[in-house]
């Protein structure tokens, strides 16, 4: 069931309606109002996980796990709100003596943007979707939200949708500050109208691209933060394997196969030193994987096709064959694939073999002793959002430097002696990275930073206390941080040595 | 003079292998090197002013107290490179006890994003171009800057260009952080080349658009920092006029005819109350104001027409009628023309009257005594760069709640008892807002926090310190502010209500 033309005219009305009343909100209203929704999402989380592994195929295991992430981002986000630090509230006072003449009383806070429409994922049907982080992100920020609901998991979509609206209502939220549409055409349309500020999204490159040209050519652009295609290249130092080669098979499995490795962190390309003898570790690991069902038809067959391009490329062996079964619904059935190719051979065939695979299937790459790993990246990879190196405790990190900062250019996070899927939703994180990993490498989708998104500056210049936004008052009632640039303290260094 | 096919390739070839020497340039060795160009320009002021003053027609106080401004700025950013808050340094605390289980390490901070083309503009020779705001920012975020020289002021773009590269290659900066193109085709092209990462243009609504819509068609769109078109609506309340109705003919007139009105600040249209009285005030400051020459030929051609359409529009009466003299060089030669209109006209003939008029000509707005004008400013204005009250000392604030709210969704900026013109470089400002008045209204091109244009968020996790950028390192080589997110601290109040 989609939305008709007649419902995205009275969803944009109300969401354009809602914008004045949500940006009133007070940060203590708006924070119980975000943890109100984390609640009543904890109370149907029975209801809710059954409903979603039915849609989606992924166990209850992780299910739960990610309901859990979800009403903790959402709980981080009410403190994001009262904390109030996310505001960047300024204040300059007036200053006579400036050295351009006299300088005015300003001040100047971030805004929230307005309606925000968020393009659900897929593949994490809590924690990317209805009530994700972009809605809680925005909700946060003071912005109407309307979820385009993502097609592979309608019916958890629609109640998950409708224990949000109730919650917020409940706790006195604005009409209008939470809606749900469904529908390609209807998400393209409502990206479109003119009182809709910004959008997010989380899922292929295609469609994110699409929906990115979509918000540049409006004739009022608006920013959209897409987060697209990843294939997450990690690299094995011989250190790292001397110290603890099995660690590293089997943490290496686990994190391509985990949600059947339809996860946009998956490591797709592991680096690892010639003669490294993981293949047995690594075979049997990947045997011992359960066959996982896929998300949906859809991806099954793209998986399916995009794994049979990988294996029978030129130079390509396979380690653990794994399998993919498609069952009369059209469902797959998936268990790891993992090939090896050398490194030239990598380079040589990169249009063959550089493409996300999105599925539990990972390649290692083979390279020699000596190998510039860091010539080696520009070579091959575009934008990502992770970046990872494993090494050894005892080697000296000097070599590792001009490798790291080649993947700090390329990605948005560079982890050590670890692996790339599991984000953490804290205030350090980033998930982001150079296209394609996303449309907009200024921002981040995971932590409390993704809030950023749905604000912009507006300053006040001479205004009288009783018109100013609360966190710009000096008597600040909401108890937020002011950062005061003091009369008489203009230009400190930069003058000093002139 | 422009720059040929061959030059374009290197230079983006000399901007790409600059970007990781000026990355990795030390605080206190960047902040000097942004002084000692500030220091190069104040001791070529001479020079400069004089070439300026003949290929722009601006008067000497004017482009003096330009290259004052321009100089502090440069001076200003040296600071915020110094005091490194702008890095927005995060660390997480790993938290063996967090929510979701263990938290690793995680530290996040802003990374320069690469090779910046800054499209120069104008109106200011100085401040908006070759060594102006955009380029001041960019290299303080440590970025190779491409600026492409406005052709209104060819002579003191090359030789600002000479300066600032020798100032900082005398700083020890790396080769290839400054340089400049010329061309219209030119500029697209830097804008188009891969090795690019950001643009930031100052100009018309059309050439922004154009460039606007050339980075994110590109096949890795990047950020496109536009400052477009505004019309800076003032709203004169009947206790301003008043308290203080001669004060405010005199300030409006400077203020539309001050740099001939070519300002992006310049106030477009002013609402008075019906029965103002100002109009003989206003026409004799007018008449008081010297002739000053247009920028250029092609703007003189535009501001006649312009000026012609609006004088001629129905229902528009003239209270200072101004001249437009083209001399023989195709040069304009102007004094300021004040028209007047009804709030009702205004909204019928929008069509006609809205466009900025760029140069020195204004439309005072009559209204009626209880006229909605918070329900008048959407039906009139487009996102504008500021919006301004006047108000009387007596008058309770609240009744201008809704319309200050109205235009703070509109704005940039909002400003009380004073006038657009002459914006303030400090910490607060802000110069940007909704489109058309920029193309990213999530930025501003003025004031300290504009370097954040040119930043984008990188994060490591579970690095030894030795291979962090050193604004996350314990030990703080660097002493930038960092925000720590210690451990059992992760959920405050979000969970404490729960």
């Amino acid at each position: 069931m989609t939305t008709t033309p007649q419902d995205l005219e009275a969803v944009a009305a109300r969401a354009a309606a809602a914008a004045e009343p949500c940006a009133a909100t007070t940060p203590v209203a708006r924070a119980r109002a975000l943890v109100a929704v984390a609640d009543a999402i904890a109370d149907s989380s029975d209801e809710l996980v059954e409903i979603a592994a039915a849609e989606t195929g992924l166990t209850e295991v992780r299910l739960r796990g990610e309901r859990a992430r979800t009403t903790v981002q959402l709980r981080l986000f009410a403190d994001v709100v009262l904390d109030g630090g996310y505001l960047d509230a300024r204040i300059d006072v007036a200053d006579d003596d400036f050295v351009l003449g006299r300088r005015p009383d300003v001040r100047r806070y971030l805004a929230p943007v307005g309606p925000v429409v968020n393009f659900a994922a897929s593949n994490f049907p809590f924690a990317f979707s209805v009530a994700g982080g972009d809605t809680a992100s925005a909700l946060a920020a003071g912005c109407p939200v309307i979820v385009k609901g993502h097609s592979g998991h309608p019916l958890l979509s629609r109640r998950t949708a409708e224990i949000v609206a109730e919650a917020l209502a409940g706790a006195g939220m604005p009409d209008g500050m939470f809606q749900l549409v469904t529908g390609q055409q209807e998400g393209i349309a409502i990206l479109k109208d003119p009182r809709v500020m910004a959008g997010s999204f989380t899922g292929s490159i295609a469609a994110g691209r699409l929906l990115a040209d979509v918000a540049a050519a409006r004739p009022e652009p608006i920013p959209f933060f897409g987060e697209l295609g990843s294939v997450n290249p990690v690299f094995v130092t011989q250190g790292a394997l001397d110290e603890r080669a099995d660690e590293i098979a089997a943490g290496f499995v686990a994190s391509v196969s985990g949600s059947a490795g339809q996860l946009c962190t998956k490591p797709g390309f592991v680096f690892v030193p010639s003669g490294h003898g993981l293949e047995p570790a690594i075979a049997a690991a990947a045997a011992s994987v359960a066959s996982h069902r896929l998300l949906n038809p859809r991806i099954a067959a793209a998986y399916s096709a995009r794994r049979s391009e990988i294996v029978h490329a030129p130079g390509v062996r396979v380690v653990a064959e794994g399998i993919v079964r498609i069952d009369d619904d059209g469902q797959g059935w998936v268990t790891p694939t993992i090939v090896v190719v050398g490194a030239e051979t990598l380079v040589a065939e990169r249009d063959r073999l550089l493409d996300e695979c999105f599925g539990p299937l990972s390649i290692l790459v083979e390279y020699a002793a000596g190998t510039d790993l860091a010539g080696l990246v520009p070579m091959l990879f575009q934008g990502n959002l992770t970046a990872t190196v494993h090494r050894g405790a005892a080697e000296e990190p000097a070599v590792l430097r001009d490798l790291v900062r080649v993947l700090a250019e390329h990605a948005g996070r560079v982890l050590f002696d670890g692996w790339p899927t599991g984000v953490a939703v804290t205030p350090a994180m980033q998930h982001g990275g150079p296209w394609p990993a996303t449309t907009n490498d200024s921002s981040t989708s995971v932590g409390t930073a993704a809030i950023a998104r749905f604000l912009r500056p507006v300053a006040y210049q001479g205004a009288p206390q009783a018109l100013l936004p609360e966190p710009l008052r000096d008597a600040n009632p909401w108890g937020v941080p002011q950062s005061i640039a003091g009369a008489g303290e203009s230009i400190r260094w930069g003058a000093s040595v002139s």
